[in-house]
């Protein structure tokens, strides 16, 4: 199956630590690791949950469109991310379907992993991340 | 650890078929089954990926909540569902902290589960489903 597993789930966030109260003291997820992810203006909180992680993400500009996405619709849910076994092969069924891609071609996420968008007018109204398996 | 894994994400649409072009045909996933929610006014197609599922839910009546968010803020991400080793722990454990439940005590849920909601206010925007395992 070209779908693994569910890698992630992002909730956008204007102060990761006022947030940990819920996920890490309450509900009882730890943070594994922090991370800046330049390129996106943000930083991110990883908590492992079984084989997925949620992951809370705090834009570090206003200008990124995490920034500009919290703004407008306040913090909560911003993406899924499915982890694929082969990212190519994967963009190029969708493109030959004709699903919108915000990513054509896989660009650098998370870790150096390599991912790519897929526009949430094609995808339910749900921004989908796809990041390459290993 | 209490939280076991991401049982499920939740996408209310208002027409499942409509949207299985892109979940099925073009993402690869498989509908494995559909359940009709009469407490909840849904139908839900439910579509293993690993270990979690995604879950298309379609609005049955226009009264529901779940209509009315589809209304107000249209098609998208609704919920992320953590399975619990020990929901009743859990909810303990939450109302101890203050966090502010939409369910006290367990209710049922899709395929007769236990579950409990955790209001958006005390989880960074996010409505959060709690399941019992097993």
């Amino acid at each position: 199956m070209p779908v693994l597993n569910v890698h992630h789930i992002a909730i956008v966030v204007p102060d990761i630590d006022h947030e940990l109260d819920f996920w890490q003291a309450a509900l009882g997820l730890t943070v594994e690791h922090r991370e800046e992810v330049p390129e996106q203006e943000t930083v991110v909180a990883i908590m492992p949950v079984g084989g997925s992680e949620v992951e809370l993400v705090q834009p570090t500009t206003e200008t990124s469109g995490m920034a500009k996405y919290l703004a407008k619709r306040g913090q909560g849910l911003h993406h899924v991310c499915f982890e694929v076994d082969d990212i190519e092969e994967v963009l190029t069924r969708l493109k030959a379907k004709g699903i919108r891609l915000i990513n054509e071609e896989p660009v650098v996420g998370v870790g150096g992993s390599r991912v790519a968008f897929v526009h949430p007018k094609s995808a339910s109204g749900v921004l989908v991340e796809l990041v390459q398996s290993g």
